[in-house]
């Protein structure tokens, strides 16, 4: 008997107060208000390494909710996704309490240099000793253009144009600028590195002109492990180039085993491997001893969900709490000019669906076994290699999953053993700690392919 | 008897292995080339925090030193500034061992945006409980400047007046974005932030267009304790009005009072008070149980003392290593073209002049009595308040100066005594955790002068 697929567990958190599920920041013992302190992000990541996560993956933004209503005031009363602080820096004090949890930071290709990012990312990668990976974005909020100087989002094409470069850039900076054995430490001799395996990378680029080389000497992983979230044909193209774990969706099953196929196609077209990547999709779990304890859980997280968060999170350019609900739909579009996506023949109706629509398609309330099946059924049906955990209450739902799914999960052989401390991309790929041959950025190697 | 004043005491550092002391990487047990590891970082700050240090001051660059023989070759193989890696990611780590240790880091106004290290600064604040200062720097190598797309240096007065400007879009977030009562995190009534306290600051100036809101609700100190590097004119300018903590030098001690005083001079100019700056000084301190003791330690830094190193990092543009000593300066001169602003008859001198001119002005070597003696007379004679201790061994000198000097001071009265965790504000000048009200940044409280 062949052994079972394995799954990868991170939970899914962003540093602040309402990530993705709004309005729960109200529930009882829910300690997200803390996220500005150390201890929080300390004892959470000892929490999730001591359970067995494979990793945490941060979400970010840089710019505030500010369509819905025509202003900010929904997201800061309703705490969607503000406050809000820097994803990269809570890094530190986890790995300095953990030996093997993940760090998938979020980071956007658009508004910094990529010099810089380079330096962070390496430098955290050295400290973390090789469990960083990046979710690369291109942001899509019109309050971060203007935090940046712009009048209003950059086009799409563009962004992903831009973040091709950036990435051929990064590529250079991680993969090609330093040769292994370049540091060598010779007291005897005064030598710290051996100047001969140095170099400039000299990119100019339509967009990015950097000389080079880079500041930090090779990581564990050079590159960090590469995550991309995305559905979009043209997200669909650059995954099939860059990515390495794709978090995706899909309305059903079908669409995301679509998705997934059309990914590892584009994957193979650019020289690799199918299996050289993995997709994770968001998950809602609620796990209960009894499954009377679940659906009390469940009807408290349904209770609090916060509809207007919802639809601030999503930039719904009308209000549609203004309306009676038995509104036709056409009365509003007429009046506004808008017409939505997820327009049904009322606006109650619509409502319902715009929420609805928020829910996650892996979802399970139940207890341990039911949620283990569920899970099972998404590793072995619909392909999947992980997930990302949505939490509804922090540090309940981490906690919940730890001790009531993982063991369940450890019996039916789910789960990565732990043996010696790996770098996040052994752990997830056990193929070695460097991004494989076939590899776009590992043409750079050896300073191959610069100027 | 009036309390005799009290010395700030920061350890000078970098996130690389040779920071300012070239070639002394080479002494037998300093460890800098763990600097990769977060382990260096959470030891170093026990040592400090344990010692009684103010603080740790993190230097930074952003491009390599590569004028002195036309390439990057020297300064890789002495181990000048690279490899290195970002100041700010390892004070996570050392603020979860600590609860007085001040964080001083050094970043630069001129390459990166605003609003992105406005939010990274106040994660830092957060996260530190109100510890963090920041080193305003605007950068000056060449390298750094391609590095960030450009093909050479910002003239300095465009940099500085880029600064000042920075640093108004820093304040306009830091101070005027958010009340202080803005987040209430009513359960009961669903309310996260009272939208009503906190607007967008609507920046645009001539060089940056910043819409915000800051998205980090307010930290402990909002604004972190601003620390400049000057000495030059502009610098002296820009101090008196932005710096509360000044690092600066002279040749002489009479330099040293009269840049304190024109920088005081300028500080009133702007409405502010004389004591609203503080100065430190970079202090060499090489300290035995004995005179013979201090004395070896001493030659042990001479002899392997990297001129090659100095003069990589001094960007001198002509090789001086590669005439005989004996060689007339004008003879080079007249050959490379380059004057040199320590031209001495000889080659031999002048570079021994060059070398000599990085020794520290603040520099004493002996008993702890005799050192503290020292310190004392800069403290009482020359007025300085602080120093930044330069390492010639890691973690040596500074255990030595915890283990030695410390208990010595302590004696004196000449530390400030650890009552409960403060801010580094409160610690440094004993007036509260935010920005005095004369200062040019406590404009924009509640949200004045906005837009």
């Amino acid at each position: 008997m062949p052994e079972p697929k394995k799954l990868i567990v991170n939970l899914f958190e962003m540093n602040t107060p309402g990530h993705i599920s709004h309005g729960l920041w109200r529930l009882p013992e829910n300690n997200r208000e803390r996220f500005n302190d150390l201890d929080y992000w300390v004892e959470l990541a000892q929490l999730l390494e001591h359970g067995g996560f494979d990793g945490i993956f941060l979400a970010d933004v840089v710019g505030a909710y500010d369509v819905f209503r025509g202003g900010i005031e929904t997201a800061l009363r309703e705490g969607v996704q503000i406050p809000g602080n820097d994803p990269l820096l809570v890094v530190p004090a986890m790995a300095a309490v953990t030996k093997r949890l993940g760090f998938g930071v979020t980071f956007s290709t658009t508004y910094e240099p990529p010099f810089a990012f380079a330096r962070r990312m390496s430098t955290l990668d050295h400290l973390t000793k090789g469990r960083v990976g990046w979710n690369i974005v291109t942001s899509y909020l019109p309050n971060a253009a203007q935090n940046f100087g712009l009048d209003g989002e950059i086009p799409k094409d563009r962004r992903y144009a831009m973040a091709d470069e950036y990435l051929d850039v990064l590529y250079k900076l991680w993969e090609g600028s330093w040769d292994d054995d370049a540091v060598v430490v010779d007291r005897e001799r005064g030598v710290y590195t051996d100047p001969s395996k140095v170099r400039y990378i000299d990119h100019v680029g339509e967009t990015f002109r950097v000389k080079g080389p880079h500041l930090s000497q090779p990581s564990p992983q050079r590159t960090p492990v590469l995550y991309q979230a995305t559905g979009s044909p043209a997200g669909m193209a650059m995954a099939g180039k860059h990515a390495e774990v794709v978090f995706t969706g899909g309305r059903t099953l079908e669409d995301f085993q679509r998705n997934a196929r059309a990914m590892q196609d584009a994957a193979v077209q650019q020289g690799r491997a199918a299996d050289d990547l993995k997709f994770i999709v968001q998950a809602g779990v609620i796990v209960g001893r009894t499954e009377d304890e679940a659906a009390d859980k469940l009807r408290a997280t349904r209770e609090l969900r916060s509809v207007e968060g919802i639809l601030a999170h999503l930039s719904v350019p009308v209000d549609l709490l203004a309306y009676p609900r038995e509104t036709p739909m056409a009365d509003v579009t007429a009046e506004t000019g808008f017409t939505l996506p997820f327009a049904a023949p009322t606006v109650g109706e619509t409502v319902d669906r715009i929420v609805e629509s928020r829910e996650d398609r892996f979802f399970v309330a139940g207890t341990p076994s039911v949620v283990a099946d569920e899970i099972e059924t998404w590793l072995d049906v619909a392909g999947i290699d992980g997930i990302n955990l949505r939490q509804y209450h922090s540090f309940g739902t981490a906690r919940d999953f730890a001790e009531l799914v993982m063991p369940e999960l450890r019996r039916r052989g789910r789960l990565r053993e732990d043996g010696e401390p790996t770098t996040l991309r052994e752990r997830l790929f056990g193929r070695g700690d460097r991004l494989p041959d076939g590899h776009w950025g590992a043409r750079y190697r050896g300073g191959a392919h610069l100027g």
